[in-house]
């Protein structure tokens, strides 16, 4: 496998900010999309359960209605891409069955039920709220993901909490999917008047960033 | 800036797995590790509120102590580096003013008093719990791209849930730091004997995973 120096990723990574104005005439080429999409499904999870759904919003209609319950933060009508990284809220002893199913067939030998048994246990132990919570911080690892590797492919990204999920998962049709909005990331490239562009970025030291035990 | 094809990034992505074995005889250069913890700095947050700092367990006694805390699971002790994702649990007006300050010194230029309310207006609106939540999904970003920036430069990683935050924050002193363990990442390199390192990797059907609207 071919690997990266620190001076390639750190370059991309403070290459890299939320992008407040992206050019609407850029779109993101088609094999890079699809090479982003495959990095989302190839995103770890706790268990590899894979709580999630990532929906791709490409009706302009719809884009530009969604502006209005995104603090009328335009990046969701103006990316070229419009990620919607959402939850599963079916997430019980039913679907850890679909998902040892899963392994079962990838892996072409039965004999999970130990993994089985500690998975269901592990969200009996939880009540809905718990589980849901568990979830959605899963969906933040794949939002982690998905950034670093855009901002590797020179792509701009900006991550977004900053809406209404309740109107998200309304206009999107996600009750009868058993799926809720946990976080946005449109992505595409930046507009030359975006002003944030150019700032320096802000982190603390990192001094007392990091520390040593 | 140096860009990567979405081949070179994918590889990486389907070279990484959850290491369950690590040589403990193979440390991470210097060099390397040190851009790690510049990544982690670099982390994207919601607001740029950076809730959280990074610990790095180099005590081997330590290390060997939270292994009984971390459901048995050696990763702990026997890889490279443990890295501990920690939570700051004084998230609060105070400390969005130590950011503010911190914005106003990097950028050289006050006046960030509207962004300051936007934000203590977001925490207020939530109870500890609320920020605590918020605050633990930031740091699963961080997960997600540590993760990412390792497998890019060939590095093993495995995040891990299964511990007792209790236990670690005792043993880490954190109660008189502001902080609470979120999650663990150890990181180094696999073991020829880690069977899981050839397993072929599990994921739902993109069809499933990826939807259109």
């Amino acid at each position: 496998m071919e690997t990266q120096s620190p001076d390639t990723i750190l370059d991309a990574l403070k290459w890299r900010y939320a992008t407040k104005v992206f050019d609407p005439a850029k779109k993101i080429p088609a094999d890079q999309w699809a090479a982003l999409e495959e990095s989302l499904v190839l995103t770890p999870s706790s268990f590899g359960l894979q709580p999630w759904e990532f929906v791709i919003v490409e009706d302009a209609g719809i884009r530009e209605q969604l502006v209005s319950h995104s603090w009328n933060q335009r990046q969701v009508a103006d990316a070229s891409h419009l990620l919607v990284i959402a939850l599963r809220t079916d997430v019980d002893e039913a679907y850890v069955d679909h998902f040892v199913k899963r392994v079962e067939e990838v892996r072409g030998e039965p004999g999970f039920s130990g993994y089985r048994d500690m998975m269901v246990g592990f969200i009996n132990q939880l009540d809905a709220e718990g589980v849901k919570q568990w979830g959605k911080l899963q969906t933040y690892i794949a939002l982690g993901q998905f950034m670093t590797v855009a901002a590797m492919m020179g792509i701009d990204a900006c991550p977004m909490e900053g809406f209404v999920a309740a109107k998200y998962d309304e206009i999107l049709g996600f009750a009868e999917k058993n799926l809720t909005t946990a976080v946005l990331c449109p992505a595409g490239y930046r507009s030359e008047e975006d002003k944030y562009a150019s700032l320096p970025k802000v982190r603390f030291e990192q001094d007392g960033m990091i520390s040593r035990i």
